[in-house]
């Protein structure tokens, strides 16, 4: 069960089809029409969000089938087929643009999650993801991350504590008052993670006992005296801007975690597209090496 | 009414806060606790999606007061106070973040629109947007594009007729026979666009009478040549992989409208941030030129 | 709290609005546009869905104002004012067919109502209603059932118990065995209904102790002889393609309640309209005799 | 996926069974009894709304099995049987209601519309509906209108533009610039339509470049010069309280359209029944003609 | 169809879910992984809530089969295996508590409910239940009062007219007065029940038809002059604070119903669990009696 | 913002009202009438649950006005006035049971916790809730347990991996494994609690690394060898049928928290009534100490 990716996609179909549906579909095609269609890759990608792709076509039509011919976290070349599409022509044309939206933006994701991993490759930092993400798409954002072979940081506001500037803008400007509440006001079984921009909130956090800390928008000198600073008590993340050009160094200065926003609000859509293979043409089922094809 | 993004919203805020809520506000900061926070402009942006950003204040908080400082389609230089958002502190701090993934997204897109109708400028070339949105946010982007200056193609499958690569596929591969079927199953009142890939099928349109071309993927000589076939009878509109550089050529060769994905799917997401004003240093409210303010 | 109605006119207006809304509208009258119209019977009717159809333009626009003029129940002639609409003139214009939509057919009901009464006026002949409503409109379509003068038979199938013949012959036949299932099986405090179709079926049930019985589809004689057999033990209700000519002669015959699916489903819809009032020529707002006027 | 449709039959079933449910048929029936119903024609009519009839039962009990005998826009003779259910008696007793409430009305809808067609036979005159449709019920009403041979006019308020006389009187009164706006502000593709009540207005709308023009409440003397004024430049349709009686002489004008809000707003529902098939004496299937049997 | 259940099913998975999921079992088990589990009552119970029970795993997995080895209604001893159910290991343990929270609480009800009707055993009181029932649990838990073998009284507000304490202050304090009110505007086939705390209010309750007389809080001397006071001619409810230690006495006295809201808002949870069959241990269906099995 | 809280009040009203609404108050009392009500304890109880008895009143008119003359966490005695609530008087009868049958369940929880609370004071034993909480009530129960000054063990399955006997078995019976496979997996973050049953299954999770340990079903013996074991090192906490008896010998023990399912799943419902205030003899607003009342 996933309701939330259920109204998302919901939403998504009403906002395109409405109460009237697809005109053009229904004026050219026959209502028991069935075909075949391919979604292929059309450039070099991280495939992710696949689930969520057949999702749509069901959602349509509970009887169209989706083969697997690839699964989320593959690195494609273009003109690999990813899935194969079975079932009635109209439920084909009507979820295409729906189903393509999310797929071409989650691959987005991984891919560039992956970029981000390959520039870290060898050290032990960890790449985070935030939470700008699209409205409605957190958990295929998560998802895409980790397809990529990122991390992911919270959720939501719900599975952790991330004191921020404008928390302690609000409790009136003291690290030391905000970690004081926190702990007295938090889960019994949830860390605390707070953002400092400076050395000194940095020392107050510590010797608040804070469970992680974040390095907001500091540079490389900085972060290198806060490495120093903390000596291994803590792990440490670093946050603001970060570009995949700064990553290898940020490896290099120690700290645990990177979080990049960019992962989520700043990838581009890959380049996929769906493809209905003509009935009398219809190729034979291509025996593709060993992968396993999940019938769904 | 808008109850699709009022679902959108909510999904948003639904994904983000769970039946839990925002654990680390609720620890730091007093249920009765009131504040301010302003909305800037961290870089040069056009603004779009201002009243979304206010409705996702007001979601969490009915009695949170969102005054207007900048409009939908105004161009903003870094620094400029966007709006200014009071009411209880809470409620503030919870709703930033899902407030800013739509601001930043939807000013982005109104960003890339201005860049384009900047590079068609003195023609009488219209950019369209396409159907190319993140799910459920069909309507902001449509709106943004046209805070951008750029103008919306149809909505979704249900408010024009376009015959697309895959339909022509599904009816047998004929341009003619998909003009017939159109025209014979279409609401008396709607015009038929049909998409084609060569002069050929060009021609085959005409002949049956199309009332908008599409010309996909052509080269500038194919589509001059297009533009010399149809000799002004009806309109002809650009599309596939359309770039800001290659505008101003496209509106040198006479076509209609340009239909670019990138509007919605690759703007970048703009730099907007929330800063909570703390109340010792509550800053008079600053008596802005002649714009209007809109309070809430 | 009506969570039912509010879904009804929720879904007429997506279904009107689609995700993209009144293009129309839109496109000719400016937001800060505002204005007032006047619902004005067109003929002679009784009033009926005048809160629905207040609410209608509510569900647009919270900050629209209804005042009215009229009350359900009322006899109106034509040329009378119903009510007053002021607020923003776009959502005027755009929730008017969904409020008239509402309005025309429950006022016709409400008229047919009343026309029904007064063919049994002075007898003790009750006329009752049936769930033979439009989907979505049981609970206005029995609003203005009473609204017209008449009663209201079962809600639903969860607040009586009506045996009709699919259930005699589900249970294999048996008046008898149909009965000892009710009694044995239905809450504590409910009366038990059965419709027979024969003299034989009459006896039956009386001898079984139903509470009511519905004499279905039976002739004038064989009503007579019904009512001479029960000799007002329980009440008897007559049923089945009931027209408001045959009233008065039911009257006679003495039986207790007859119902008419006709009430709710071959009513015709009232002439009723919605005037936008020139803002140049606001008409004084007239001083109408002695009815109250409640501001919504 | 039909999402407005199973909103609308979920609240159908909602408003009709509570939490509660049917107390008879549970008092009655066992659960495990399974049996059989025939859906039978009672008048002649022009079917339509087969599909919803039978996704009503579905929703009860997706076990449920619906055969259809008779296809929408077929025209049927009394005693016709339309569809046979089978499945758990409990469901079929429980959504019989529902679902006849829906396919009396549509049929009375593809009914009415038959004879409007009937009476404009051999003419190039097209009948059009309207947005007088039963809340909820637009895309079943359209469907309807379609079953009986009639056509679309647009389906809500967002898929075309139709200036009518409150939106003229909300500009100032001037059909110039009603006109003006609607071109400046609305999607590329989509054509204007206006209603005009007289013929200087109808030559201001030719002036101003309108693609379609509707002659509101017109007689035929009108509707002459009207058709005259024009000489075939754009098509015209006339509105306003029309009858079967007028269309004909409407035909010999020489107008285009016709669009006739009694088509769904004043359709008599016709009568249908659903009788259950006593399990001892279930008749075999009988072999009828060459109709297509549909398992769904 | 339960629509009611469904949400109160999805609102339970939704606030123990979230948009995360179950990160535990996420973490630790494959996707692809099956398994068994069992249901096991821990302690003497009378079952009620399977087939709810069913339906959670079902909407967390609809491939998930329950096999029932219990009925509700049934006594259990310890270890008595109520239920298997097989499918994807996931879905077993991410449903297992929402599925335990809900028959521990109905099986708390029915067994409540049994020992009621065991304390008025060889009498003609009935025992009913009333509307203290949990938000959301209401259908549920009307249905284990009937496993539990004791009777429902009305379902909600909608479904009898019963007027209390607060009723009669609201109309100035008149039983009179109530009840002629009650008789003008109910529906015609509803009976109607009045609450009375003395014997001045129940003989004019008598006086003015009320059809059941529900005394509140008397004590056994005052029930026994009330009981005189009717003689047999409308039926007596007993109400306010009913422990079981009352019922004989009660029953003795020659009322006609007691009502207990313990039954549904004191009753204990009771001990039932969910354990996992580890699968190289998996045990041969164990062929129990005679009881039938149903597959779900 | 509660959507989850807004969405079982509204379940738990349109279970009690349905599509019909409460006959009894609408046949009794006139739609304008208006008047007052107070909630009042009737037994020595912790109140908890107050902003959601408001809730249900405002959602059924969101004209009525609760006063608050307690708030959550306050220890009452029978006959205080918990709150008052003023407006339409339908509203008050309407909304009554659904209110009470939140406010008494959350008073309830509060109450049994209070009370635990007092059974380890002076300890450092913490006692936190579970899941077992009634479906729908989450969040209503976490709150209630902290208003009786317990504590929040994870909301959810979303915010806390708890690896169970259930997780433990679907592994293949390995504490090792599980934990190895939960640290692989897990978000970055979260800490990670594992429950045990013996001493050897104690040492392999500290030897693991688990940040918490939970001591399932043991003896006191055992979990004094536990402890020692343990030697601080993590934090301990006990489980399994805790009783209020047995929490003082825990503290004694040494454990650090302790998880009771009883305070959601068997607390008693307190006795709090809701009195209509005659509006003849309405009470002058008392003027209770020193209390802050909130009008809402």
């Amino acid at each position: 069960m996933d309701g939330y990716l259920d109204r998302l996609i919901t939403l998504a179909l009403e906002e395109d089809l409405g109460a009237v549906g697809d005109i053009t579909t229904d004026a050219l095609v026959p209502a028991e029409a069935t075909g075949s269609a391919e979604l292929i890759a059309k450039e070099p990608l991280v495939l992710a969000g696949l689930e969520a792709f057949a999702r749509v076509f069901q959602r349509v039509d509970p009887a169209i089938q989706v083969e697997f011919l690839a699964r989320d976290g593959q690195a494609l070349e273009p003109k690999a087929v990813v899935a194969r599409v079975h079932g009635r022509m109209r439920a084909l044309l009507t979820a295409e643009r729906t189903a393509l939206n999310i797929v071409q933006r989650t691959s987005g994701m991984a891919t560039l999650a992956r970029e981000a991993m390959a520039a870290v490759r060898g050290t032990r930092l960890k790449v985070l993801d935030t939470r700008k993400t699209s409205p409605g798409m957190r958990s295929l954002s998560k998802t895409a991350v980790r397809a990529g072979g990122a991390s992911n940081h919270r959720f939501g506001l719900f599975d952790g504590v991330l004191i921020k500037d404008n928390h302690i803008a609000a409790v009136g400007g003291s690290v030391r008052e905000a970690l004081r509440r926190a702990r007295a006001n938090s889960p019994q079984l949830v860390k605390i993670e707070i953002e400092v921009t400076n050395l000194r909130q940095l020392a107050e956090a510590l010797d608040e006992g804070a469970d992680v800390v974040m390095l907001d928008n500091m540079d490389d000198e900085q972060i290198r005296q806060a490495v120093q600073l903390v000596g291994g008590r803590i792990p440490l993340e670093v946050s603001g801007g970060i570009t995949l050009e700064r990553l290898p160094r940020l490896a290099r200065l120690g700290v645990d975690f990177v979080s990049m926003g960019a992962l989520t609000h700043s990838a581009r859509a890959m380049d996929l597209s769906l493809e209905i293979i003509p009935s009398r043409a219809r190729r034979p089922a291509r025996k593709t090496t060993s992968r396993a094809r999940t019938k769904r």
